[in-house]
């Protein structure tokens, strides 16, 4: 008898028979008498044709209108899931982000939720009804619909449980969990049993694809229980909890994530004086430009070279912003370097433990990987490297530190 | 410098090209400094597409999910409309019919328009934005979406036209206007350029299929001038006007409408008692069925036959409720003939003009087609009559009224 919200991918609702497997599952745990609330996504290829429509009207759709455009497609989704349930005889009503008034700021295409009405949500529970949220979409104070961009359902799911106060979080995906790396990279990478909060966030963002990286930050603040499954086999799947495992003495590295649709851009030559890193950020960031990796070099000459990271596809947009930028300040030039990647060892138990960065660059060093960048943070060394060694620098790595091994976690000794 | 409130429907906005073309066609009247707002159906086949779905689910789709689920279709072309317009320097703004609070009654996939708050449509076009709102939904008082049935975007249009005062409602189609019957039927039927709303009320509900009898209705009752004109080729169309056209001295017939989908229904032997009617048809109309032509025959014997028509559609179901009532009636026997059609002569000039029944009762028996039902009000005559004499009956009217004519209007001499 446990409260529970789950969330359901495109791919777990990519095709009638799907939804209906899907509301079978569902159903299973009606029996239990649990309470369910389901979050989910627009059917596998919808957003792409509804993406692909506007794309035919305009090449940069207007904002306000792509939101409304996009949130039909988890609106589909909750109609179908329902009718589902319906048929099983289960009790059960739809609702769009703006019903059940997941409120969110006015950031069309990326919003973000500030607050739910968990009102309407409890009245239908107690109703005996399953509740189904279309995912990754909201209002904002406005009435105008919103959206909170790709992934955004699980972001809304955790959100939901956040504001229900429900037992456990459920994201249920087409893998069985977190890996301690990419298996299509590394055939040993392992499932993980239990993974912390840090070490997801840190993993998400860093290209597991697991999980949308906002989800784990709002599942984090608010300590809501988070387990990512497959729809599709049964299993435990990854428990992200609050705590360390405390049955792992020795632990040290979770996993390794890697990322490839990254670039470069180095602003060279900017004069070294204080605040420059904000005015050759600032205005990327303006422009709504996720900045990633940012390092900053002064030389001798009294030049300081700024590099940072941003997601591929808006590096031609942050180069132009760029390309201003420098003129202003008179530096010298600006750089940009597609092909590139980043591979990050994540795991808290490199807090205490000294010695983990030297073993990663010298397993890197033994495979003849250069290292352009490098950063650390308490829970993770991230490296830029050339984009062809993506592959081999993760597999060095996963063997390095032994994670194919059952007991791998503690093994870096 | 008007505002004009236009509707365009699926087949107008049936792909990216169409859309572009109604796009083109507001930018006109926006230059001309019209204020526009724009009501629009889902893009054709999106409907059957989203219908088809629901059907995969289950045969009878929760009408509440139902009404989720269709909804959607409006709202992917408002988006991709005002996309269209902004990418022509026009400043456009979206609305669901819940956004601009079409407030409706809580009859899931047929709900009825009770009010439209019209401060939000207003403060938009003070800011020289295009409106463009979702057609054919709303939203019941507790929030819950709902649609107005098929064809409910005309009711929309007038509806919002209506609530903003607009100087004209346009409805936009694949036809020119109103014809004087059937041009697939009748090669020499001619389009009409006025007509009153009594008139096209009558031929709308019974079958003229250009505009939705819910819409007339609504336009005649708050006095909203109502154009029916083409989406694809330029013309007036046909006005739709409080008033009759004072030139025509001596009117008679509008046209002839023709109905194909009807099924018809007695009930015979049920005792010839008052309020036999309201038992019979009673328990139909409360299941939701629209009961059409209505008429009861007493017996010599004391017992009397009630004989209606319904949707051919609807008329298993009918007759399922009526085998019941039968039997609690102690009625001899339920009678489903589902191979008739109605054809209904319809001009307000009747009113004042006798003998246009005989004539048509004349050309019908010349054609030796037997009428099995006739019912007349004061600007209409219905007969029913096998469905196979359907295009004959038309044909022998519209000659014998001699409607082909530019000046057919006023020859029933």
């Amino acid at each position: 008898m446990a409260l529970i919200v789950q969330k359901y991918g495109g791919t777990s609702v990519g095709s009638i028979e799907r939804i209906e497997a899907v509301a079978d599952k569902i159903a299973k745990f009606r029996d239990q008498g649990d309470d369910i609330v389901v979050v989910v996504s627009a059917m596998s290829g919808e957003t792409n044709r509804l993406t692909a429509l506007a794309h035919e009207v305009m090449d940069q759709p207007t904002p306000r209108e792509m939101d409304v455009l996009l949130s039909t497609g988890e609106q589909v989704t909750i109609a179908l899931l329902c009718m589902a349930l319906e048929k099983r005889g289960y009790g059960a009503r739809s609702f769009t982000g703006g019903q059940v008034r997941i409120l969110t700021d006015e950031m069309h295409t990326k919003a973000r939720i500030r607050e739910i009405d968990n009102s309407r949500i409890f009245a239908q529970l107690e109703q005996q009804n399953v509740v189904v949220v279309a995912g990754f979409q909201g209002v904002d104070e406005a009435g105008n619909i919103t959206t909170l961009g790709r992934g955004g359902s699980d972001t809304s799911a955790v959100a939901l449980a956040a504001a229900l106060e429900a037992d456990e979080c459920q994201i249920y995906t087409d893998v069985q969990g977190v890996y301690t790396t990419d298996p299509r990279i590394v055939e040993g990478a392992r499932l993980l049993s239990q993974i912390t909060f840090e070490e997801m966030l840190e993993l998400a963002s860093l290209g597991a694809k697991v999980l949308q990286i906002r989800a784990v930050e709002f599942a984090g603040k608010y300590k809501v229980p988070l387990r990512v499954l497959s729809t599709f086999e049964e299993g435990p799947g990854t428990l992200i909890s609050l705590e360390e495992d405390t049955a792992m003495e020795d632990p040290s590295i979770a996993g390794i994530a890697s990322e490839r649709d990254e670039a470069k851009l180095t602003v060279a030559g900017v004069p070294d004086v204080p605040g420059i890193a904000y005015k050759v950020i600032g205005p990327v960031s303006d422009e709504g430009i996720e900045v990633d990796v940012i390092v900053q070099n002064a030389a001798i000459d009294g030049t300081n070279d700024v590099t940072f990271t941003v997601k591929r596809a808006e590096s031609d947009k942050a180069k132009a912003i760029l390309d201003k930028v420098a003129a202003s300040l008179e530096a010298r030039e600006v750089i940009l370097d597609k092909k590139i990647c980043k591979v990050s060892l994540v795991g808290v138990g490199m807090r205490s433990h000294a010695g983990i960065a030297s073993k990663m660059f010298k397993a890197l060093a033994e495979e003849n990987i250069n290292i352009q960048i490098i950063t650390t943070s308490e829970i993770k060394i991230s490296i830029v490297i050339e984009e062809k060694y993506l592959e081999l620098a993760v597999r060095a790595l996963h063997s390095a530190f032994n994670l194919s091994d059952p007991d791998g976690e503690n093994s870096s000794k």
